[in-house]
């Protein structure tokens, strides 16, 4: 048996994922589920949202399931490849506020906006992700003065936040800031990026594939 | 010099960091900054939001600047206390499994939902929280199973995702199931759950004394 289940589908977060088992080297085993089909049982015994992506490591010890992508790119640093992608102590400080900066406010901002919702004046007090322009600044400003989200070395953080970025540009929905741009390019440079994404690409060109077959093979009758 | 430089409001996200503070025995300094008041440079500085809570540790080798409440639970139970509340190999797809539950979809719902905004059906299918309803439903059967958030012992989870559930229950943001009750109550319990408390509500008390000192002052002119 594999060391992971990856319950993952490729249009989903789990890309990123996928980013982050590649790139600690871990050995997995895809369950691909699919929009609008059933959510397998083993998933839902795992998370009981049924989101995807959902991890379950079957350790020495016992299964542990992993959700909340963040979470699974938090927990394969720590546990795979002696912890080489988890923060040093002198790391950890902007290791940690990233992550939860990605996972909250920033994907909150992104969120708001494009649901179309947009905070008043009065609620920008309370509500935890204050205003989209503030966010992105905060966020290209650290870039600005840092190759990676720790400093000068790649961590696990930078799988997570710089999916956000990498996407974010990609699909318009964060500004194509030349502090993004640059960060997104020294990222998509990896090897075990690529590598990921080749797997993605191929699994979402299959499935285009078979959509048009049927159609056609629709079309026939 | 104290470890920490602690920025807080008493009404803010600062009192769940008050609370780690404590439950770790970190020696700190803390900085009251009023709202409506100019934000002081330092907290600017360590913090380009302004953003409360934001921690500074002052290590042996440098600043470090913390910001993100659930990162600054995350970062003190690494680095302080030998880590006795960072969770343990068995304890970690849990641990930060709730800590990312707790900043990202369960923050939403309630944010979501307490400014008047709910998705679609078709939105629930893109936003990270799926519904509130769901959300409520999967943190209430974990803690149905589970004491604590990983298992039977305490740990830094706790503080971040106990403070959202008991929040959420005195505010009427989360409904008052029996279980989070019951963890509430385990939780409020604690020696420095109360300690940290009392010196936040101490400040609220002479804040809310001192308007209405001036309010009274003003009336007599």
């Amino acid at each position: 048996m594999a060391g992971y289940t990856f319950f993952t589908n490729p249009m989903s977060r789990g890309q990123i994922a996928r980013w982050a088992l590649h790139e600690v080297g871990a050995d997995y085993e895809q369950v691909i589920v699919d929009y609008g089909a059933p959510k397998p049982a083993a998933l839902l015994a795992a998370n009981g949202l049924g989101k995807l992506p959902t991890l379950v490591h079957h350790s020495a010890d016992g299964d542990y399931p992993i959700a909340e992508t963040a979470a699974i790119c938090a927990y394969l640093a720590e546990t795979e490849d002696n912890g080489a992608l988890a923060p040093t102590a002198q790391e950890r400080a902007a290791y940690y506020r990233w992550l939860f900066f990605a996972a909250g406010p920033l994907e909150q901002a992104i969120t708001a906006r494009s649901m179309g919702f947009e905070p008043n004046e009065r609620q920008k007090v309370s509500v935890g992700f204050g205003c989209y322009d503030l966010v992105v600044d905060t966020l290209a400003a650290h870039l600005r003065g840092s190759d990676y989200v720790c400093g000068a070395r790649f961590t696990m953080a930078d799988v997570y936040v710089g999916s956000h970025v990498l996407w974010g540009t990609m699909f318009k929905t964060l500004p194509e800031l030349p502090e993004f741009v640059a960060y997104g390019e020294r990222l998509s440079a990896r090897a075990k990026y690529a590598e990921a994404k080749a797997i993605d690409h191929a699994l979402i060109a299959a499935a285009q594939a078979t959509t048009q077959a049927a159609a056609s093979a629709e079309a026939k009758v």
